[in-house]
C-alpha cells in the first residue's frame, strides 16, 4: 500500500482523539480516586493566559473535524462549545470520531494541490495547499492541543505515561 | 504532486524543529530581557517526575533522527546529551536538521510496508510497518515534546503563542 491523503491524515486523527479520550478517561478515575471532583480538572489553566482543559479538548476535536471538512468539502456538524463535564468533553470527542467515520477515503485522495482557505484569528485568513494545510497546520494543531492537555493532566498528578498519549488504551497491554 | 512517504514526513520534521528552535531564541530573548539566567529555563519541569526542558528538546530531536534512520538504513550521527545553555541545544538542533537535510527521498518512498523494529522502554522493542511507525509514532512523538517546551516556557511567562509552534519565524510576519 502507498500512503496517500487520506491514509496520512484521518487515522491520525482518530488516533489522537481516541487517546486523548482514554487519558481524559484516567484523569476522570484518578481524580474519584484521590477524592475531589473530576471538574475541578477541566478548569485547569497552565497559565491564567492561557485556554482551560475543556477548550483544548474543544479545539483539538474542531482541528482535526475542521481539516477533515475544509479538504473533503464535506460538511461538519457543529458543537455549542458548552462542555463542563468529563462526561460531556467524551460526548464531543465521540461526535467528532463519529464524523470521521464517515468521510470517505476518495474525499481526501488527490486533492494534495487543491487550495484551502481558513481563518487564522478573527479577521485574517490563510491559504494553502491541501496537503501543506494537513501536514503543516492541522495535524500540529490537533497534536498540540492533545499535548496541553497530557501536560495538564500530568502536572495535576494524574498518573498518565507517554504511552497513553501514543497508543490509549493499548498502553496498558 | 502525490503525497509520498518522504513529503509526509521530512518537511513535518524540519519545521517542527525549526520552530522549537524559533521558540528556544524567544525564550532566551525573553530571560535576558527579565534579567535571569536563560539557563534557569533549560532545568524547568512541567512536574517533578518529567524530565526537564532540555531532555525534551533532545527526545524531540532523536524521535526525527531515530524515525528517519530506521525508515531510510541511513546512519544517524549521536550525541552526547550533554546540553545544558541554549546555545547547545540550539546546536544540537541544527546538527539534527542538517542530517535530516541529507536523507534522500527515495530513501524513504515506497517503504509503507516495510518493517520497523525499535526499542520501548529499556527491554522491550516492538514493530510497526513503516508508514504507520512514522505517522503513529515517530511524528507525534516529535509533536509531543515540542509542545512540552513550549508548555515549559509558556507556564514560565515567555511570549509565545500557537503561531510560534506552527509557523515559527513567520509568525511575526
Amino acid at each position: 500500500m502507498t500512503i496517500t491523503l487520506s491514509s496520512a491524515t484521518l487515522p491520525v486523527f482518530q488516533t489522537a482523539l481516541t487517546n486523548l479520550g482514554h487519558c481524559l478517561k484516567k484523569a476522570e478515575t484518578n481524580a474519584m480516586a484521590r477524592s475531589f471532583s473530576p471538574e475541578v480538572l477541566v478548569g485547569l489553566r497552565l497559565a491564567p493566559d492561557m485556554l482551560p482543559l475543556a477548550s483544548q479538548v474543544r479545539i483539538a476535536c474542531d482541528a482535526a473535524k475542521n481539516g477533515t471538512a475544509r479538504v473533503s468539502g464535506m460538511e461538519a456538524p457543529t458543537f455549542a462549545d458548552d462542555e463542563t463535564t468529563f462526561a460531556q468533553l467524551q460526548e464531543r470527542i465521540a461526535k467528532t470520531l463519529a464524523w470521521l467515520a464517515t468521510v470517505p477515503t476518495d474525499a481526501f485522495d488527490g486533492r494534495e494541490a487543491q487550495e484551502v482557505t481558513f481563518p487564522i484569528g478573527k479577521e485574517a485568513t490563510r491559504t494553502m495547499k491541501a496537503e501543506a494545510y494537513l501536514k503543516h497546520w492541522s495535524i500540529p494543531n490537533v497534536y498540540f492541543h492533545v499535548t496541553t492537555v497530557y501536560a495538564l493532566l500530568r502536572q495535576a498528578g494524574v498518573d498518565l505515561g507517554k504511552a497513553d498519549f501514543l497508543v490509549g488504551a493499548q498502553a496498558a497491554a
